[in-house]
Protein backbone atom coordinates (compact mmCIF):
# COMPACT_ATOMS: atom_id res chain seq x y z
CA UNK A 1 0.00 0.00 0.00
CA UNK A 2 0.58 3.66 -0.18
CA UNK A 3 0.89 6.30 3.03
CA UNK A 4 -1.27 8.91 1.65
CA UNK A 5 1.16 11.05 3.44
CA UNK A 6 5.04 10.32 2.63
CA UNK A 7 3.55 8.72 -0.36
CA UNK A 8 5.95 5.74 0.03
CA UNK A 9 4.70 2.30 0.03
CA UNK A 10 4.56 0.14 2.86
CA UNK A 11 3.98 -3.16 4.07
CA UNK A 12 0.73 -4.45 6.84
CA UNK A 13 3.54 -4.42 9.59
CA UNK A 14 3.94 -1.04 9.11
CA UNK A 15 0.48 0.18 8.62
CA UNK A 16 -1.07 3.40 10.29
CA UNK A 17 -4.60 4.23 9.92
CA UNK A 18 -7.44 3.81 7.28
CA UNK A 19 -7.98 6.62 5.31
CA UNK A 20 -11.14 7.52 6.65
CA UNK A 21 -8.76 8.35 10.53
CA UNK A 22 -6.44 10.18 8.25
CA UNK A 23 -8.88 12.40 7.11
CA UNK A 24 -10.58 13.22 10.40
CA UNK A 25 -6.89 13.85 11.59
CA UNK A 26 -5.69 15.97 8.91
CA UNK A 27 -9.28 18.10 9.91
CA UNK A 28 -8.55 18.36 13.63
CA UNK A 29 -5.37 19.92 12.61
CA UNK A 30 -6.66 22.23 10.22
CA UNK A 31 -8.63 23.09 13.22
CA UNK A 32 -5.63 23.20 15.92
CA UNK A 33 -4.38 25.49 13.83
CA UNK A 34 -7.00 27.88 13.03
CA UNK A 35 -7.59 28.27 16.93
CA UNK A 36 -3.62 28.98 17.34
CA UNK A 37 -4.08 32.08 14.87
CA UNK A 38 -7.15 33.35 16.51
CA UNK A 39 -5.70 32.76 19.63
CA UNK A 40 -2.45 34.85 18.23
CA UNK A 41 -4.49 37.05 17.43
CA UNK A 42 -6.41 37.85 20.38
CA UNK A 43 -2.60 37.99 22.57
CA UNK A 44 -1.59 41.18 19.87
CA UNK A 45 -5.22 42.60 20.69
CA UNK A 46 -4.95 42.64 24.18
CA UNK A 47 -1.06 43.26 24.79
CA UNK A 48 -0.39 46.82 25.47
CA UNK A 49 2.29 49.74 24.19
CA UNK A 50 4.78 49.01 27.25
CA UNK A 51 6.28 52.57 28.32
CA UNK A 52 9.78 50.45 28.51
CA UNK A 53 10.86 50.13 24.79
CA UNK A 54 12.97 47.11 25.58
CA UNK A 55 15.53 48.04 22.83
CA UNK A 56 17.34 50.86 23.85
CA UNK A 57 18.55 50.67 27.35
CA UNK A 58 16.74 53.75 28.74
CA UNK A 59 13.39 54.05 28.72
CA UNK A 60 11.43 56.49 26.97
CA UNK A 61 7.65 56.42 26.56
CA UNK A 62 6.67 55.55 23.15
CA UNK A 63 6.39 58.12 21.03
CA UNK A 64 2.89 58.62 22.01
CA UNK A 65 1.99 59.16 26.21
CA UNK A 66 0.60 56.20 27.66
CA UNK A 67 -1.11 57.67 30.80
CA UNK A 68 1.36 56.52 33.22
CA UNK A 69 0.45 57.50 37.05
CA UNK A 70 3.05 55.43 38.86
CA UNK A 71 6.93 54.82 39.09
CA UNK A 72 8.86 51.98 39.70
CA UNK A 73 12.22 52.72 40.93
CA UNK A 74 15.16 49.69 41.41
CA UNK A 75 16.08 50.26 44.94
CA UNK A 76 19.06 49.33 46.35
CA UNK A 77 18.55 48.78 50.31
CA UNK A 78 22.27 49.05 51.46
CA UNK A 79 22.69 52.48 50.12
CA UNK A 80 19.42 53.83 50.70
CA UNK A 81 19.14 54.79 47.25
CA UNK A 82 18.06 54.30 43.74
CA UNK A 83 20.44 51.89 42.19
CA UNK A 84 23.19 53.65 39.77
CA UNK A 85 22.59 54.81 36.21
CA UNK A 86 18.54 53.74 36.72
CA UNK A 87 15.54 56.15 36.30
CA UNK A 88 12.69 55.48 37.35
CA UNK A 89 9.92 53.27 35.29
CA UNK A 90 6.54 54.58 34.61
CA UNK A 91 3.79 52.44 34.34
CA UNK A 92 0.07 52.35 34.68
CA UNK A 93 -1.25 51.42 38.48
CA UNK A 94 -4.55 49.33 36.29
CA UNK A 95 -1.60 47.66 34.89
CA UNK A 96 0.25 46.89 37.87
CA UNK A 97 -3.29 45.83 39.72
CA UNK A 98 -4.42 43.74 36.95
CA UNK A 99 -1.11 41.56 36.39
CA UNK A 100 -0.10 41.38 40.31
CA UNK A 101 -2.38 40.93 43.34
CA UNK A 102 0.75 42.38 45.20
CA UNK A 103 0.76 45.49 43.34
CA UNK A 104 -3.04 45.41 43.67
CA UNK A 105 -2.93 45.56 47.75
CA UNK A 106 -0.09 47.97 47.51
CA UNK A 107 -2.07 50.55 45.54
CA UNK A 108 -5.87 50.02 46.26
CA UNK A 109 -4.93 51.01 50.11
CA UNK A 110 -3.94 54.35 51.34
CA UNK A 111 0.07 52.51 51.68
CA UNK A 112 2.98 54.66 51.51
CA UNK A 113 2.92 53.70 47.43
CA UNK A 114 -0.46 54.84 46.55
CA UNK A 115 0.15 58.22 48.06
CA UNK A 116 3.87 58.98 46.74
CA UNK A 117 3.19 57.29 43.52
CA UNK A 118 6.17 55.52 43.57
CA UNK A 119 6.85 51.71 44.22
CA UNK A 120 10.29 50.86 45.10
CA UNK A 121 11.72 47.71 43.99
CA UNK A 122 14.60 46.53 46.42
CA UNK A 123 17.89 44.06 44.65
CA UNK A 124 16.46 44.10 41.32
CA UNK A 125 18.84 45.31 38.50
CA UNK A 126 17.63 48.49 36.30
CA UNK A 127 17.19 45.87 33.06
CA UNK A 128 15.56 43.25 35.38
CA UNK A 129 13.15 45.72 36.59
CA UNK A 130 12.59 47.25 32.69
CA UNK A 131 11.93 43.45 31.95
CA UNK A 132 9.62 42.99 34.51
CA UNK A 133 7.45 46.14 33.41
CA UNK A 134 7.61 44.78 30.16
CA UNK A 135 6.07 41.77 30.68
CA UNK A 136 3.35 42.86 32.53
CA UNK A 137 2.29 45.03 29.59
CA UNK A 138 3.06 42.57 26.87
CA UNK A 139 3.44 39.38 27.96
CA UNK A 140 7.25 39.50 26.37
CA UNK A 141 10.66 38.66 27.75
CA UNK A 142 13.77 37.99 26.24
CA UNK A 143 15.40 35.49 28.75
CA UNK A 144 19.07 34.09 29.27
CA UNK A 145 20.01 32.38 32.46
CA UNK A 146 20.58 35.23 34.82
CA UNK A 147 17.42 37.59 33.19
CA UNK A 148 15.44 34.03 33.98
CA UNK A 149 16.52 33.87 37.62
CA UNK A 150 15.92 38.06 38.37
CA UNK A 151 12.87 37.96 36.93
CA UNK A 152 11.52 34.57 38.71
CA UNK A 153 12.38 36.53 42.07
CA UNK A 154 10.17 39.24 41.19
CA UNK A 155 7.78 37.00 39.30
CA UNK A 156 7.75 35.60 43.35
CA UNK A 157 7.84 38.41 44.72
CA UNK A 158 4.75 39.95 43.76
CA UNK A 159 2.94 37.06 42.34
CA UNK A 160 3.08 37.28 38.90
CA UNK A 161 2.23 33.34 38.38
CA UNK A 162 2.42 33.66 34.27
CA UNK A 163 5.51 35.01 34.36
CA UNK A 164 6.91 32.48 37.63
CA UNK A 165 6.11 29.55 34.92
CA UNK A 166 7.49 30.78 32.18
CA UNK A 167 11.12 31.39 33.45
CA UNK A 168 10.35 28.16 35.18
CA UNK A 169 10.04 26.54 31.80
CA UNK A 170 13.15 28.28 30.64
CA UNK A 171 15.57 27.34 33.31
CA UNK A 172 13.98 23.72 33.46
CA UNK A 173 15.05 23.63 29.77
CA UNK A 174 18.41 24.31 30.47
CA UNK A 175 18.73 21.64 33.65
CA UNK A 176 21.52 19.37 33.71
CA UNK A 177 23.33 17.47 36.98
CA UNK A 178 26.00 20.03 37.29
CA UNK A 179 23.76 22.85 37.96
CA UNK A 180 20.68 21.23 39.75
CA UNK A 181 21.94 21.13 43.47
CA UNK A 182 21.71 25.07 43.02
CA UNK A 183 18.93 25.13 41.11
CA UNK A 184 16.88 23.13 43.55
CA UNK A 185 17.90 25.40 46.20
CA UNK A 186 17.24 28.77 44.22
CA UNK A 187 13.82 27.51 43.58
CA UNK A 188 13.44 26.32 46.90
CA UNK A 189 14.04 29.96 48.32
CA UNK A 190 11.90 31.36 45.60
CA UNK A 191 8.60 28.90 45.67
CA UNK A 192 9.23 27.30 41.54
CA UNK A 193 7.56 24.27 42.56
CA UNK A 194 7.73 23.14 38.87
CA UNK A 195 11.73 24.12 38.85
CA UNK A 196 12.16 22.31 41.82
CA UNK A 197 10.56 19.09 40.77
CA UNK A 198 12.82 19.22 37.50
CA UNK A 199 15.84 19.68 39.57
CA UNK A 200 15.21 17.15 42.44
CA UNK A 201 14.58 14.45 39.83
CA UNK A 202 17.90 15.33 37.83
CA UNK A 203 19.64 15.36 41.80
CA UNK A 204 18.40 11.51 42.63
CA UNK A 205 19.16 10.48 39.02
CA UNK A 206 22.74 11.84 39.88
CA UNK A 207 23.20 11.49 43.54
CA UNK A 208 26.82 9.85 43.96
CA UNK A 209 28.28 12.92 41.37
CA UNK A 210 25.60 15.81 43.13
CA UNK A 211 26.87 14.82 46.59
CA UNK A 212 30.58 15.30 45.36
CA UNK A 213 30.60 18.91 43.84
CA UNK A 214 31.43 21.80 45.94
CA UNK A 215 27.73 23.54 45.78
CA UNK A 216 26.60 19.95 48.18
CA UNK A 217 29.00 21.36 50.52
CA UNK A 218 28.29 24.36 51.01
CA UNK A 219 24.74 23.50 50.88
CA UNK A 220 25.31 21.53 54.09
CA UNK A 221 26.51 24.30 55.85
CA UNK A 222 24.21 26.78 54.60
CA UNK A 223 20.44 25.28 54.89
CA UNK A 224 21.41 21.37 55.58
CA UNK A 225 17.33 21.06 56.10
CA UNK A 226 17.35 21.36 52.10
CA UNK A 227 19.92 18.39 51.68
CA UNK A 228 17.87 16.56 53.92
CA UNK A 229 14.69 16.83 52.09
CA UNK A 230 17.02 15.45 49.06
CA UNK A 231 17.91 12.36 51.18
CA UNK A 232 14.82 11.50 52.32
CA UNK A 233 13.40 11.69 48.52
CA UNK A 234 16.09 9.82 47.59
CA UNK A 235 15.12 7.33 50.42
CA UNK A 236 11.29 7.24 49.28
CA UNK A 237 12.91 6.38 45.84
CA UNK A 238 14.71 3.95 46.59
CA UNK A 239 11.85 1.70 48.63
CA UNK A 240 9.32 2.18 46.29
CA UNK A 241 11.85 1.11 43.28
CA UNK A 242 12.44 -1.84 45.70
CA UNK A 243 9.05 -2.21 46.11
CA UNK A 244 8.25 -2.40 42.99
CA UNK A 245 10.86 -5.08 41.78
CA UNK A 246 9.60 -7.02 44.81
CA UNK A 247 6.17 -7.08 42.85
CA UNK A 248 7.55 -7.75 39.63
CA UNK A 249 9.22 -11.14 41.56
CA UNK A 250 6.23 -12.22 42.92
CA UNK A 251 4.28 -12.12 39.70
CA UNK A 252 6.74 -14.15 37.97
CA UNK A 253 7.21 -16.76 40.85
CA UNK A 254 3.32 -16.72 41.08
CA UNK A 255 3.28 -17.38 37.10
CA UNK A 256 5.98 -20.14 37.76
CA UNK B 1 -4.87 -4.63 8.54
CA UNK B 2 -5.85 -2.84 11.53
CA UNK B 3 -6.61 0.91 11.78
CA UNK B 4 -4.24 2.24 14.59
CA UNK B 5 -7.15 4.78 15.73
CA UNK B 6 -10.23 3.32 15.19
CA UNK B 7 -9.06 -0.21 15.52
CA UNK B 8 -11.17 -1.45 12.37
CA UNK B 9 -9.94 -4.08 9.99
CA UNK B 10 -9.34 -2.20 6.19
CA UNK B 11 -8.31 -3.20 2.93
CA UNK B 12 -5.45 -1.91 0.35
CA UNK B 13 -8.40 0.40 -0.73
CA UNK B 14 -8.84 2.43 2.20
CA UNK B 15 -5.14 2.69 3.42
CA UNK B 16 -4.22 5.82 4.68
CA UNK B 17 -0.86 6.65 6.37
CA UNK B 18 1.99 4.11 7.21
CA UNK B 19 2.62 3.95 10.95
CA UNK B 20 5.55 6.57 11.36
CA UNK B 21 3.36 9.14 9.72
CA UNK B 22 0.64 8.22 12.16
CA UNK B 23 3.03 8.74 15.19
CA UNK B 24 4.69 11.77 13.40
CA UNK B 25 1.11 13.39 12.78
CA UNK B 26 0.06 11.73 16.50
CA UNK B 27 3.40 14.45 17.84
CA UNK B 28 2.35 17.20 15.70
CA UNK B 29 -1.37 17.26 17.36
CA UNK B 30 0.46 17.13 21.12
CA UNK B 31 2.66 19.82 20.17
CA UNK B 32 0.13 22.24 18.61
CA UNK B 33 -2.78 21.55 21.77
CA UNK B 34 0.33 22.19 24.18
CA UNK B 35 0.31 25.28 22.22
CA UNK B 36 -2.91 26.32 22.28
CA UNK B 37 -2.82 25.73 26.01
CA UNK B 38 0.11 28.13 26.40
CA UNK B 39 -1.69 30.59 24.12
CA UNK B 40 -5.00 30.70 26.10
CA UNK B 41 -2.98 31.10 29.49
CA UNK B 42 -1.45 34.14 27.65
CA UNK B 43 -4.88 35.38 26.87
CA UNK B 44 -5.70 34.90 30.53
CA UNK B 45 -2.95 36.58 31.79
CA UNK B 46 -3.45 39.51 29.14
CA UNK B 47 -7.20 40.17 30.00
CA UNK B 48 -7.79 42.91 31.97
CA UNK B 49 -10.62 43.35 34.64
CA UNK B 50 -13.20 45.36 32.98
CA UNK B 51 -14.41 48.25 35.03
CA UNK B 52 -17.81 47.15 33.27
CA UNK B 53 -19.56 44.12 34.92
CA UNK B 54 -21.17 42.26 31.95
CA UNK B 55 -23.52 40.39 34.07
CA UNK B 56 -25.32 43.50 35.81
CA UNK B 57 -26.98 45.64 33.80
CA UNK B 58 -25.91 48.18 35.83
CA UNK B 59 -21.96 48.94 35.38
CA UNK B 60 -20.53 48.64 38.59
CA UNK B 61 -16.56 48.89 39.29
CA UNK B 62 -15.42 45.54 40.07
CA UNK B 63 -15.00 45.02 43.92
CA UNK B 64 -12.05 46.87 44.07
CA UNK B 65 -10.96 50.35 42.01
CA UNK B 66 -9.40 50.36 39.03
CA UNK B 67 -7.93 53.48 38.49
CA UNK B 68 -9.82 54.73 35.59
CA UNK B 69 -9.43 58.51 34.12
CA UNK B 70 -12.13 58.90 31.71
CA UNK B 71 -15.65 58.36 31.04
CA UNK B 72 -17.67 57.22 28.04
CA UNK B 73 -21.27 58.22 27.85
CA UNK B 74 -23.73 56.46 25.71
CA UNK B 75 -25.43 60.17 23.85
CA UNK B 76 -28.15 60.79 21.53
CA UNK B 77 -27.50 62.90 19.42
CA UNK B 78 -31.30 63.84 18.90
CA UNK B 79 -32.28 65.21 22.09
CA UNK B 80 -28.53 66.31 22.92
CA UNK B 81 -28.52 64.32 26.15
CA UNK B 82 -26.97 61.07 27.37
CA UNK B 83 -29.39 58.14 26.05
CA UNK B 84 -32.62 57.42 28.83
CA UNK B 85 -31.66 54.91 31.85
CA UNK B 86 -28.00 55.14 31.18
CA UNK B 87 -24.24 56.22 33.44
CA UNK B 88 -21.08 57.21 32.36
CA UNK B 89 -19.10 53.83 31.75
CA UNK B 90 -15.89 54.31 33.12
CA UNK B 91 -12.32 53.28 31.69
CA UNK B 92 -8.63 53.78 31.50
CA UNK B 93 -7.20 56.19 28.52
CA UNK B 94 -4.64 53.57 28.43
CA UNK B 95 -6.65 51.06 27.44
CA UNK B 96 -8.25 53.14 25.24
CA UNK B 97 -5.77 54.62 23.49
CA UNK B 98 -3.93 50.93 23.17
CA UNK B 99 -7.18 49.52 21.84
CA UNK B 100 -8.01 51.77 19.15
CA UNK B 101 -6.41 54.74 17.39
CA UNK B 102 -9.77 56.83 16.92
CA UNK B 103 -9.66 56.90 20.84
CA UNK B 104 -5.72 57.62 20.70
CA UNK B 105 -5.96 60.79 18.29
CA UNK B 106 -8.71 61.88 20.72
CA UNK B 107 -6.93 61.20 24.00
CA UNK B 108 -3.34 61.95 23.17
CA UNK B 109 -4.41 65.50 21.95
CA UNK B 110 -5.80 68.80 23.57
CA UNK B 111 -9.14 67.64 21.97
CA UNK B 112 -12.45 68.55 24.02
CA UNK B 113 -12.44 65.04 25.24
CA UNK B 114 -9.09 64.61 26.43
CA UNK B 115 -9.81 67.87 28.59
CA UNK B 116 -12.71 67.30 29.74
CA UNK B 117 -12.43 63.68 30.42
CA UNK B 118 -15.68 62.42 28.91
CA UNK B 119 -15.89 60.57 25.47
CA UNK B 120 -19.27 60.91 24.26
CA UNK B 121 -20.17 58.02 21.88
CA UNK B 122 -23.35 58.19 19.19
CA UNK B 123 -26.49 56.50 18.92
CA UNK B 124 -25.01 53.80 20.35
CA UNK B 125 -27.32 52.12 23.03
CA UNK B 126 -26.24 51.82 26.59
CA UNK B 127 -26.23 48.01 26.65
CA UNK B 128 -23.80 48.08 23.20
CA UNK B 129 -21.72 50.74 25.11
CA UNK B 130 -21.06 48.47 27.74
CA UNK B 131 -20.40 45.54 25.55
CA UNK B 132 -17.79 47.80 23.77
CA UNK B 133 -15.91 49.16 26.90
CA UNK B 134 -15.71 45.11 27.90
CA UNK B 135 -14.29 43.66 24.69
CA UNK B 136 -11.61 46.51 24.72
CA UNK B 137 -10.62 45.16 28.35
CA UNK B 138 -11.35 41.33 27.90
CA UNK B 139 -11.29 40.53 23.99
CA UNK B 140 -14.83 39.20 24.69
CA UNK B 141 -18.43 39.62 24.11
CA UNK B 142 -21.46 37.44 24.21
CA UNK B 143 -22.95 37.82 20.68
CA UNK B 144 -26.63 37.88 19.06
CA UNK B 145 -27.58 39.46 15.79
CA UNK B 146 -28.32 42.78 17.03
CA UNK B 147 -25.72 43.31 19.41
CA UNK B 148 -22.91 41.83 16.37
CA UNK B 149 -24.11 44.60 14.51
CA UNK B 150 -23.83 47.33 16.97
CA UNK B 151 -20.65 46.24 18.33
CA UNK B 152 -19.57 45.92 14.15
CA UNK B 153 -20.62 49.87 13.94
CA UNK B 154 -18.31 50.91 16.54
CA UNK B 155 -15.46 48.84 15.76
CA UNK B 156 -16.01 50.67 12.06
CA UNK B 157 -16.16 53.70 13.94
CA UNK B 158 -13.39 53.73 16.36
CA UNK B 159 -11.14 51.53 14.01
CA UNK B 160 -11.04 48.37 16.51
CA UNK B 161 -10.03 45.84 13.83
CA UNK B 162 -10.28 42.36 15.84
CA UNK B 163 -13.69 43.46 17.16
CA UNK B 164 -14.63 44.12 13.49
CA UNK B 165 -13.30 40.81 12.66
CA UNK B 166 -15.05 39.01 15.29
CA UNK B 167 -18.28 40.50 14.48
CA UNK B 168 -18.09 39.96 10.89
CA UNK B 169 -17.63 35.89 11.30
CA UNK B 170 -20.39 35.93 13.29
CA UNK B 171 -22.47 37.06 10.88
CA UNK B 172 -20.94 35.79 8.60
CA UNK B 173 -21.72 32.25 10.26
CA UNK B 174 -25.39 33.73 10.43
CA UNK B 175 -25.90 34.73 7.06
CA UNK B 176 -28.54 32.95 4.42
CA UNK B 177 -29.57 34.29 1.28
CA UNK B 178 -32.86 36.19 2.79
CA UNK B 179 -30.83 38.20 4.78
CA UNK B 180 -27.83 38.39 2.41
CA UNK B 181 -29.21 41.66 1.06
CA UNK B 182 -29.63 43.47 4.00
CA UNK B 183 -26.28 42.10 5.42
CA UNK B 184 -24.18 43.45 1.79
CA UNK B 185 -25.89 46.90 2.20
CA UNK B 186 -25.16 46.86 6.18
CA UNK B 187 -21.62 45.88 5.61
CA UNK B 188 -21.19 48.19 2.30
CA UNK B 189 -22.17 50.96 5.20
CA UNK B 190 -19.45 49.67 7.82
CA UNK B 191 -16.32 48.90 5.76
CA UNK B 192 -16.68 45.40 6.63
CA UNK B 193 -15.04 43.69 3.92
CA UNK B 194 -15.36 39.77 4.93
CA UNK B 195 -19.34 40.04 5.62
CA UNK B 196 -19.46 42.11 2.15
CA UNK B 197 -17.75 39.60 0.24
CA UNK B 198 -19.45 36.77 1.47
CA UNK B 199 -22.96 38.21 1.20
CA UNK B 200 -22.22 39.24 -2.17
CA UNK B 201 -21.65 35.57 -3.05
CA UNK B 202 -24.87 34.76 -1.74
CA UNK B 203 -26.22 37.26 -3.09
CA UNK B 204 -24.78 36.34 -6.68
CA UNK B 205 -25.68 32.65 -5.90
CA UNK B 206 -29.63 33.54 -5.62
CA UNK B 207 -29.78 36.28 -7.82
CA UNK B 208 -33.58 35.85 -8.81
CA UNK B 209 -35.15 35.11 -5.70
CA UNK B 210 -32.95 37.78 -3.78
CA UNK B 211 -34.22 40.58 -7.19
CA UNK B 212 -37.82 39.67 -5.93
CA UNK B 213 -37.68 40.87 -2.19
CA UNK B 214 -38.98 43.92 -0.61
CA UNK B 215 -35.29 44.68 0.74
CA UNK B 216 -34.46 44.51 -3.59
CA UNK B 217 -36.82 47.30 -4.45
CA UNK B 218 -35.76 49.69 -1.18
CA UNK B 219 -32.33 49.37 -2.13
CA UNK B 220 -33.22 50.06 -5.58
CA UNK B 221 -34.53 53.49 -4.15
CA UNK B 222 -32.33 54.16 -1.33
CA UNK B 223 -28.72 53.38 -2.87
CA UNK B 224 -28.88 52.45 -6.24
CA UNK B 225 -24.99 52.48 -6.79
CA UNK B 226 -25.08 49.40 -4.50
CA UNK B 227 -27.36 47.72 -6.57
CA UNK B 228 -25.09 48.59 -9.55
CA UNK B 229 -22.17 47.14 -8.17
CA UNK B 230 -24.12 43.81 -7.40
CA UNK B 231 -25.17 43.20 -10.82
CA UNK B 232 -21.93 43.93 -12.15
CA UNK B 233 -20.09 41.20 -9.63
CA UNK B 234 -23.11 38.82 -11.40
CA UNK B 235 -22.38 40.11 -14.71
CA UNK B 236 -18.61 39.03 -14.61
CA UNK B 237 -19.60 35.68 -12.49
CA UNK B 238 -21.17 35.12 -15.68
CA UNK B 239 -18.62 36.27 -18.05
CA UNK B 240 -16.30 33.57 -16.36
CA UNK B 241 -18.43 31.01 -16.33
CA UNK B 242 -19.13 31.42 -19.86
CA UNK B 243 -15.52 31.36 -21.03
CA UNK B 244 -14.12 28.61 -18.33
CA UNK B 245 -16.91 26.32 -20.49
CA UNK B 246 -16.02 27.58 -23.66
CA UNK B 247 -12.26 26.48 -22.74
CA UNK B 248 -13.49 23.14 -21.86
CA UNK B 249 -15.81 22.46 -25.00
CA UNK B 250 -12.24 23.78 -26.76
CA UNK B 251 -10.68 21.42 -24.99
CA UNK B 252 -13.26 18.63 -25.70
CA UNK B 253 -12.91 19.70 -29.01
CA UNK B 254 -9.48 19.43 -29.74
CA UNK B 255 -9.20 15.78 -28.21
CA UNK B 256 -11.64 14.85 -30.75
Amino acid sequence: MKCVSCKDEYGAADAGTCRECYEEASETEEELKREIEELKSKVNFLRFWSPVDSRSHHYHRSTTPCFTDVLLVAFDEDSGKPVANSVPVPANKAVLTSRSPVFRAMLETEMEESLSGTIKISDVSYDALRAFVNYLYTAEACLDDEMACDLLVLADKYEVKHLKIYCEKFLISKLNWESSLLSYSFAHQHNANNLLDASLSIILDNMEKVSKREEYMELVEKDPRIVVEIYEAYLSKQVNTAAAADSHDDKVVKRR
